[in-house]
């Protein structure tokens, strides 16, 4: 067991949240390093450019050694190979999670068989976080502080204006 | 990360299935060690002794290094800390089991708060089995080869007659 | 297309509702013949002994041509192979009932590939409708005139008394 | 407006857990009055006998007003309505609770149109908790006291012995 | 207990079902107002501008006293204070509907926690009511006399030509 | 029973997989004759025009007598009707499915009590598949030889270069 367990966290991180880097946390510890793929994902029309979801990542992580950020644009599968990885992380809050990345999961298995899709459970406090309600409540000024890290929430405080 | 990664992969296992088989070798590959944990279960009223369980499990996987086997019939949290695990693996069919697991994952983790559960997706093709489906087939004389490994397949025939 | 087509509903039916018998009504309209399939199940523990859920069935039926009641205690897909039906009829009333239904159509289907499950949406105002909740009813003398043909309520009227 | 809205919250309670009393707290301030029903059912085989069962409620909640708690071993609509209450109460922890309460619900309204099933959101903190888990962890000597009042924790703690 | 109890009953009402109308009259006996408030929602990309969306609900509850409906543009649980509201209310449907809602509920409380949000079970007749199906339906020409008040079916036959 | 059976099987087929045509030849078993029947749905912005939709099926299924297709864009129960089908066929992966479908099939009940939607289990080597994910994969050169039928595959490698 000499060889190096690389684990695959991808999501659109439209922004990051604090149930995000939960699941960051969890899996740094399971793994012997971890890599965050940002998927530039044009169709679902993100509110943040690429480059500033990739760096929000990057500035909530400093402290963590053996933690990559990338941008993706191509199969995740394929993403996971070139970088030598053998699990794809997810964390479930839902069931209807659960079914999508269930298919997800399978459909990548059939694609490359070597490659593992491992489910996490986010920590409590954040089950019923997501981008889409962060943005939801920051746009009409509610409070994201105890959600986002810092530099997210002042980010959305200038949209919202 | 010099630390080993030890898992432990509980269940009743009343009998072992070539799924819950598949589950341990894919598990295998992402960690260092391990233990398949046979729960007692008394409630469950099993068919199979816990002795005659965890001979079955001993007896498919001779061929792996670095599984083992075990009764127990004390707190999960508790088996797994005395063994040194930092990792629950369960296997998912269905929206069903999900629910009930991630509660169990949640209560786990307000025990203990380094005990991580993983979930992990069973291979497509056994993703109608379960033991009890198993037990119906069988003692209703129905053909079980694909389902369980031989020694229990030969059992399970013992029984039904 | 000259071959009849021979559905099997199976069940345990203990005691027939309105629910049942409306999905019978509706598979008859779609089939050549129906053979309702009433279960043995002793592990249900049933209130009704097997005679009686069947004659339960034969009773409310008895306009019903092409319309057979057998009880049976083999493996579903060796009795409708028995009884050359291709279809197996389920009604779906909740998510709960589709996931157990749907691992044991997959399970038959890996028995013989040759038998179809089916699944019909019973009428709407029995879709709360359950053997269990009626027994629950009638057993604190609740009305249930509604919910089970006229022979059953009276029966079961005697069991609560 | 001027009639007093008074709410059932019915349950095995076997035993109480601070997810119930949770509950409670919350329906108080929507009811002008709460009446708990602790379900007999004595299939379910309960633990503790309802005479206990109710104690431990009782005492729980000695600080609230307009609170009652009852055993009851016949239908719920029947009780709510001696009860001259309008409203049951249900918390909903996991979509699997929330099929069997819907259908549990839709039942109860075609008994009495006039009784209305309303659905809590427990805290958070309590969305894995069930009398069941309190009573594994407690018998197998796990930590009980963040899950359950404390006279309830030492009744468990005398049983696990 | 005598603060008057205050019930939001939020939405899209795109526009105004039956089913909408039923949760409205079931829950103006549970509480002592009821506000109804309408979303603008634009990322929703209404058929209707929310003028008339609010006017469909005013003409159809004319006859309600202790009924109020209005816009909003801002978080619901801002609206809710706004309108001095303890409660939110919602129907549901099927599970699809109640995880959402339920994420819903535990970020909305966590923002305001003396909010609570209640389900409601809408009538039987219209659980597979939605406003995506009524249009659908009434774009195609169907016939919805049962699915809508007269006055949104009269605006939607015109939009159909 | 002499009349002939008619079933109708709908969908966007953008474009048409081997999980469809594997869910058309277990119908033809079951029915005298299966319609296949392609939505315009301009609101879900088709990768393929309707005609290449309808193309791709007949083209797969050449093979099959008693089977036609046919582009439509009025409500499914007039195109049922317009072709004196009794029964729509529905294949069901996942628990999302079968809600979304139930609702649809208790419309479609609502509208022509006379039209009976069946749901059958699709192959378990595609329980993963649909549309979407081939389209995802195909336009990112993954390979989708064993997902759909191969000038289907052809056309996709165009349109991602």
């Amino acid at each position: 067991m000499a060889k190096k367990k690389i684990a695959v966290y991808p999501g659109t991180f439209d922004p990051v949240t604090n149930g995000h880097l939960d699941i960051m946390r969890r899996s740094m510890c399971l793994f012997d390093a971890l890599i965050v793929a940002v998927a530039l994902n044009p169709k679902k029309n993100p509110l943040f450019p690429i480059e500033e979801r990739v760096k929000f990542i990057k500035d909530a992580t400093r402290d963590l050694e053996n933690l990559e950020v990338f941008a993706f644009d191509n199969l995740l599968v394929d993403f996971a190979q070139n970088h030598k990885a053998s699990v794809i992380i997810k964390g479930l809050r839902a069931v209807s999670d659960f079914e999508y990345e269930l298919q997800m999961g399978l459909m990548n298995r059939s694609i490359d068989q070597k490659i593992e899709t491992l489910f996490m459970i986010p920590s409590q406090e954040y089950s019923f976080l997501s981008s889409s309600f962060v943005k939801e409540i920051a746009l009409h000024n509610g409070n994201v502080s105890k959600l986002v890290p810092q530099p997210v929430k002042a980010r959305l405080k200038k949209l919202s204006k």
